[in-house]
């Protein structure tokens, strides 16, 4: 199972590398990860999405816990969230597909933010689901590179 | 002066630990980060910004290309590239500032993704500039929580 966890920090050099390193140390891949400032100057917040047992996640988050720079672990993975990602793709197309690859993107609500000759490059925000919807359409022109952000996740509502 | 670095690496636990701690004993702060699955399956793209001395960040480069699970480490500071982050504010308001902060959110073409009785959650993607551009305005409402992914880049025109 995928769980999807918050974890605010100090800005200090090292903390992202120790809270690597507790999840390397067990075996689990990192399947995405996101280190953003927030609302605090002296706080930066790190949104991790890793696959793994519940108990083991629950304990890494008891270790993260103990460790002085971290503020806050939350493990969001039920809550009632907007979380979303973004995407740049590259994908091989001349003057031929590109009318055809433009309407695939703007289907999504994507946007072209660059066009070369052969290629052209589609930036996209969404959750997973959406972006990896829009990969499987625009695999058989080419997708000569994909670049992804981590997710970020913030709860709805109140505070 | 701050570094944009793209570092492509084999989906291997540990690696992430390993770059991580390696900009950390040098006392690099990392300004943000992003990990994402890249168009292979078996490759992750980290997008790295550190701020530091140029000489500095070039032997760390060197190490970086000494470690195994990683395939590429480039410098992309100064290349023709698109390059965006995506970031959610949650800020305090009510019926009676609401229109006047969608109406912001409209001048930078972000996007409300959700309402509540006393607060308004926004949802925006740019460069670092447009982001800090639209916090600075939101800030006089109240930003209760602000959350933002690492960037990422990618280079203009052909691979």
């Amino acid at each position: 199972m995928k769980h999807t966890l918050a974890v605010l920090v100090e800005n200090e050099s090292g903390v992202l590398a120790r809270i690597a390193s507790l999840f390397s140390r067990r075996g689990f891949n990192i399947h995405s990860l996101s280190v953003g400032q927030t609302e605090e100057d002296n706080l930066s917040r790190i949104t991790l999405v890793v696959e793994g047992d519940e108990r083991i996640v629950e304990q890494v988050m008891k270790q993260l816990n103990k460790l002085i720079p971290v503020y806050k672990v939350s493990n969001i993975t039920g809550d009632p969230t907007v979380s979303r990602g973004l995407a740049f793709f590259k994908v091989s197309s001349d003057y031929k597909t590109r009318s055809e690859i433009i309407q695939m993107v703007d289907v999504f609500r994507g946007e072209v933010v660059d066009v070369s000759r052969d290629s052209i490059m589609i930036e996209i925000t969404g959750d997973e689901e959406k972006i990896e919807a829009l990969e499987e359409l625009l695999k058989p022109f080419g997708i000569e590179e994909m670049v992804r952000t981590g997710k970020i996740a913030m709860a709805r509502g109140e505070k």
